[in-house]
């Protein structure tokens, strides 16, 4: 099968990459090709034996969407975007990339649809950002999607338009809401949310880490090992069971700050927990008391859609995955 | 004050208008001008003494909306949409017209509001066809947005393009979901829920209508004159306590067939109900039975939007209306 990755280059895009190309296989299918397409150019997939085009290209050109599906990927994962907070920033590129470089893509899809019969799987990566305040402590499928950021406000009309086109039978589409990723490997950044994951990896690695939020803030989680599984299986399900309503948050661990330090504690003990230092943020106290908190997920679990059990779990993970198994 | 109404030609667009031109008023606001635009050009306002535009222009050609707005009305009321059964059938037209007409729209606002300030209140007529199965007996306004078909799907996303556009301060906007307007006046339509006016209307006027569903089916009802209420409303009402979430459904009557028809008895008796033939249709039965019943519209109520309270006194707003008073 041929596998069309839009956003390839970002975190989730290359661990999803490097899961298809450790074993040239997609769930259960064999990749034999992969597109990769990024703002800037995706690195060379190690160790895939079928063929790569890796392309640099600004998917809010009109003319991306058609040249990238000339040869019919069976597959589509379409995860690029521009983040939260630059799209807040910057109304016409957020507006710009995160909707009408979607809309082109369905719409190219749809082209080629009506006149060849074509019907790929299409998944969409979307956010918890579709959701607003004021937010009871689960949120279900069935809440209101009433985003508080023009970001979320993109995802949540891309997922309407990916359920009005997959209803339409242009193409058979999943989108899927990621809980915020944890632990992000690399560099700290500044992203309001960036401390969930900063105040683990930093002290594993022994290095300080700043908490702007008091640990009673609580939060939805999963591993970047989650995210692409999350993706794998939204691309290989069989989406005759989840109906006309295609946009699921998908499964993750709802835990307070404190019990992620907890969880901290026990796998590298009070040395690493000391690392942390508390220097409250006015901002981000505020910017994440307007975030959703727990989600109850039941029908993407009866969907097949698997989180980690615990956060002890999410960061041996990361132990594994990024440290070589050890401290 | 200058009011824009877009879609003036329409039967809601009609009823609004006069609404103002006869008393020279919106709510307790004098208006000196209307512009009135439509696919068509709309009618001369019978007795407007103000200033009076009338233009026939397609609002999905992008340089329509910078035209509507060169004078800076201080009200736009966009009302202008392809209607469900036609956006079904049409796909391009109706993402065209319902969704990049009022996106240029809101853009246009946008480029003024940057440059010069303007923030005008925009009202935008949505539709309760934003839900879809399954749904509660009673949808409140934090039940999903699911639409099941096209026309739905665009009214949703212009529900979310407006919330973020008056977040961020480019107009002060208002969607208002409008119920079934019952009694329509006019000729018998093929619209699919041309029947919930048609078994009163026809009747009222001695003659023969068709019910092709069961009597037991309900719906959400309001006469044209709520309707006027609503846009006038919406269009005047203070929206500081509206918050954020600024798409509403609007209160209606929630009747079975049954309680129709015995309204009807109860004014114009057995004789008017002896001319409803019962002759059931399955496509209609089926496309009825996905549309939304009742609603829980107790936060347009507290904000001070009104409809009628019982059957009998909508069928009396037609007779008032609509027949000179008198049967």
């Amino acid at each position: 099968m041929h596998v069309l990755i839009i956003g390839a280059a970002g975190m989730v895009g290359r661990k999803f990459v490097g899961a298809i190309s450790r074993c040239g296989m997609l769930g259960t299918q064999s990749v034999e090709k992969l597109t990769l397409v990024d703002a800037v150019e995706p690195q060379v997939p190690a160790g895939f034996e079928g063929a790569v085009t890796r392309l640099a290209l600004d998917i809010s050109e009109p003319s991306t969407a058609p040249q990238l599906l000339a040869d019919r990927p069976d597959v589509i994962v379409h995860l690029a975007a521009i983040v939260s907070g630059e799209a807040e920033q910057d109304f016409d590129k957020g507006y710009s990339i995160n909707l009408d470089g979607t809309r082109y893509l369905f719409d190219a899809v749809r082209q080629i649809s009506l006149q060849h019969g074509y019907c790929p799987r299409l998944v969409f990566a979307s956010s918890i950002a579709v959701f607003g305040s004021p937010m009871p402590d689960e949120i279900d499928d069935i809440f209101v999607r009433a985003p508080m950021t023009s970001y979320g406000t993109q995802k949540a009309i891309c997922e309407l338009l990916l359920q009005d086109y997959t209803r339409r039978g242009f193409f058979d589409g999943m989108a899927i809401r990621l809980p915020t990723i944890c632990i992000r490997p690399g560099l700290p950044n500044k992203a309001a949310s960036g401390f969930f994951s900063g105040i683990l990896r930093e002290p594993l690695a022994g290095k300080e880490a700043i908490l702007p939020v008091p640990d009673t803030v609580s939060h939805w989680h999963a591993s970047p090992r989650a995210a692409v599984g999350f993706l794998t299986h939204a691309a290989t399900m069989d989406t005759g069971p989840v109906g006309h309503r295609r946009a699921l948050t998908m499964p993750g661990i709802l835990a307070t700050v404190a019990e992620q330090i907890e969880a901290l504690r026990q796998i590298a003990g009070d040395k690493a927990v000391a690392l942390i230092r508390q220097e409250p943020d006015p901002d981000i106290i505020r910017i994440v008391s307007n975030w959703p908190r727990g989600f109850a997920t039941e029908r993407a679990l009866a969907l097949g859609f698997r989180a980690e059990s615990s956060f002890d779990e999410i960061i041996r993970i990361h132990i594994d995955d990024e440290m070589g198994g050890k401290l």
